[in-house]
C-alpha cells in the first residue's frame, strides 16, 4: 500500500470552498483504499489529507482522471500553499474499503 | 467527527513488533471509522498513524477497552517516543466505515 499524509493550507476565507472541492470526486478512484479530509481545528485556513492507495502507481494515474483534473484546476487558485507532504507504508488497519 | 494524526517512534528495532500490537485491535473499538498504521519509509524506527472516531469521546473511551488497555501497556516499553500529534475535524471522505 501507499499512503500520503499532507497539509495543505488555503486562501484565507476560502477553506469550505477548498473542502467542498476536495470531497467531491472522492468514491470514484481506482485503487483508492482511504481518503479523509478534515479541518484544523487549530489552523482556521488548513486541511490535512491522510490518503491511502493500493500502490504508489494508482496514486499517480488518479491524477489524471477528468473529475479529478477538474477538481484540481478549480482548487489551485484556493491554495496558497502546502506545509506538509508525507508519503507512507500503510500496514493495516481499519476503514481501508474498496 | 474526531481525527488523530500522530508520529510515533520505535526503540530501535522494534518498529515491526510495535506495529503487531498496534494492529491488534483496530476492529473492535466502538466509534472507530478509520484506522491506519503505517511504516514511514524515510525514518526506520517511525510510525504514522491516522484515525478518525464519530466523536472525541468515543476515542477516550476505547482507551478504557481491556484489549487496548493491554495493547498499550505491550507498546509502552517499545515506544521511544511521540514526534507528532494533531487532532483534526474530519468532514468527509472514503473508507470511513462502521
Amino acid at each position: 500500500m501507499y499512503g500520503l499524509i499532507g497539509k495543505m493550507r488555503a486562501q484565507t476565507g476560502k477553506r469550505d470552498e477548498l473542502l467542498g472541492i476536495l470531497l467531491e470526486s472522492t468514491s470514484a478512484m481506482p485503487g483508492c483504499l482511504s481518503y479523509v479530509v478534515a479541518r484544523d481545528p487549530a489552523d482556521a485556513d488548513a486541511i490535512w489529507i491522510s490518503e491511502v492507495w493500493d500502490s504508489s502507481a494508482s496514486h499517480k494515474a488518479s491524477l489524471q482522471l477528468p473529475e479529478v483534473k477538474s477538481a484540481i484546476s478549480r482548487a489551485m487558485p484556493i491554495i496558497a500553499g502546502f506545509d506538509t507532504s508525507i508519503e507512507t507504508e500503510p500496514v493495516g488497519g481499519f476503514g481501508l474499503g474498496r
